[in-house]
């Protein structure tokens, strides 16, 4: 059975929460292999984490090359109990498929493949009538976790073995409260840090010979975070700074402390690169701390660069699709979470557009099997579209 | 032997490391009642604390009242085998009586006893020629630690028994170089409070949803704490407030906290009393927060009022007796840290004068012989013209 509802329930009855593919992959593959394409299993490691199972497969040799990505790997269940029917069951109840990962995102994969299957074969197993053209999997067991050992290393794999991508479509459940209201077409980069300030400890009786870093830090936290960071830009709202802790730790309250610390995240728009808005911060705290607060800021790693996909062929395409399915025009948002849509935008322009969210990770996760033929169905006219 | 270095002597070999009294009121109350003063021993408990002795002793019936305060415990030796000679052995050597206590204040206590003795001598054992006047010991064993079990319980209890005090010489090591540079007349207040801002919980990436307490609570502490409370007065420096620590304890980067805090405490001069102090503050703070900012200061009991002995009668005539035996003439201080003076204030004018403070504390605490001979003289000056 190649239809999407029979692949979203073979996987859903694969208990694959991160890190175990319990056979998930399989079913993909299974499939895959069976229309003609070529299908790798890439196991990835890391020094204190587990081992995780992803699969590569494509169909093609030449451009234009379109691969979906997607991931099987789900969150926990949590209290089964609560659950109406098995977390893992994959019952089909008052017209809705139920299980965990029904939204996120077995289900956008198995319309995907099912979608892909049904242009292949309408297309006498090619994907483009002139047998030009490449389709693709990229699919990993290792998103909703740590995220280490799964897109961010299957696409390195990938370019390593000259694979190159044109487009993608990411089948995260974009959807806020019915299938066709949004594409998500970037997202905020996120970045955070520790904003260190160095006084000199002394005696509450005694301020003269101390330096009391307190209100020097309250100072710099006003400095830093009272001004905006930009006003917002044609894709993306105003980009934010929010000091999330202030510590000092100190009990005895006849004690000037000798240093201070706070930690801040930004969420930041493409009017900055990660060095830019660094640079944008670091000019504000010198220039706050004059010549007398000694502060520094450490900068934490980050790999959620901001990206986005801007207005073009590539997204007017999905709008039409989606429209002539849903009736709805879709928005083009960069709002809410990460996803793996931030590594991916580093190898070429990638929108995420699946299920509807409003179940995902909670009990009884499910999805109206009529989504399920709809979002194929967009799918369908996705490709029809991009190869047509 | 009454002599000031005997008494101090046979004080220091009494190891009364706070609550333990190891003899040391004993050796007191022996000289005190063989001159005829009437002694009370009185023990004081509370739950939670150890049971303290202490002594009271008076000689005279009528006022004037002056009374001599002091304690006989003694903070722990510390790392005996450290010392140059035992910690209670009170050994003199080079000219120095050494040993836990010797200037803090089992020396300044042996002068004042001494003093007395003398005094009492020279006037056919009373405090005046005309037979009136009277002259006390309020001695406690519980200053170092605690003090809980000490002088401001033999205080109420001394008031309870009718016991009036026109004025009182407290034998702390007042002096901060040289014997006679200092007279301690008061010292600031001090009080600590909480300061706490309250906002709404939530994820950075949707700061509009929440209220981040950091930066309001930065607002607070820098408006609280930029305007200086006052600028001193005539016996005073200005009061000065000090931001101790300020915490949040989040540890999640991507999520805005609920709430932060941050304590503080004040050390103020006789231009505020406990309750107009508390009000300043409190005015700032709702001028700050405004319509907008959720903010609540909670203060901790203080016992350390601000007090002063204003200059007059009774301080003119330290200073006079001071400037006879040491040529010096001492400032009228009111700095450094609390002392058993705060619970005295509140009963009668108090002055601190007694040794130098410099070994105080330390290994090898000691007193030159010669400063527990003039100190003696000091004392004896005092009691000539108050009862003069």
């Amino acid at each position: 059975m190649t239809d999407a509802l029979s692949i979203a329930r073979d996987l859903i009855r694969c208990p694959s929460v991160t890190p175990v593919d319990a056979g998930a992959l399989g079913v993909l593959e299974k499939a895959l292999a069976a229309a003609g394409f070529t299908c790798h299993r890439v196991t990835f490691s890391e020094e204190g984490t587990a081992d995780v199972d992803n699969l590569y497969a494509r169909i093609g040799t030449d451009g234009p090359h379109i691969t979906f990505a997607g991931h099987t790997d789900v969150v926990p269940p949590g209290d089964e109990s609560a659950w109406s029917v098995g977390a893992f069951s994959g019952e089909v109840k008052d017209g809705f498929l139920h299980g965990r990962g029904a939204v996120d995102m077995k289900g956008g994969i198995a319309c995907s493949v099912a979608a892909v299957l049904e242009h292949l074969a309408a297309n006498d197993g090619k994907p483009r009538a002139d047998g030009k053209g490449s389709i693709s999997f990229l699919i990993t067991g290792d998103e909703e976790d740590v995220s280490i050992n799964g897109t961010i290393k299957l696409l390195k794999w990938a370019a390593e073995r000259g694979e190159k991508f044109d487009h993608c479509v990411l089948g995260e459940p974009s959807n806020v409260e019915t299938l066709g209201d949004t594409i998500k077409v970037g997202r905020r980069g996120s970045q955070s840090g520790t904003l260190y300030v160095d006084g000199v400890q002394g005696h509450v009786a005694y301020p003269h010979r101390a330096a009391n870093p307190v209100p020097d830090i309250s100072r710099l936290i006003v400095a830093i975070s009272d001004e905006p960071l930009d006003h917002g830009s044609a894709q993306f709202q105003a980009s934010n700074l929010e000091f999330t802790s202030v510590d000092v730790g100190n009990k005895a309250n006849n004690v000037i402390p000798g240093e201070a610390r706070a930690k801040f995240n930004i969420r930041y728009n493409d009017n900055h690169t990660q060095a830019s808005l660094r640079e944008l911060v670091e000019t504000r705290l010198t220039k706050a701390c004059g010549n007398r607060i000694k502060a520094r800021i450490v900068w934490e790693p980050s790999n959620s660069n901001v990206f986005v996909t801007k207005p073009g062929p590539f997204t007017d395409l999905a709008v039409s699709a989606i429209e002539e399915v849903t009736g709805r025009k879709p928005e083009l948002s960069t709002s809410g979470g990460t996803s793996d849509a931030r590594f991916i935008s580093s190898y070429c322009p990638v929108i995420e557009f699946g299920l509807v969210g409003q179940t995902m990770h909670q009990v009884n996760e499910r999805v109206p099997v009529g989504d399920l033929e709809k979002l194929t169905q967009v799918y369908r006219g996705i490709l029809a579209r991009y190869f047509g």
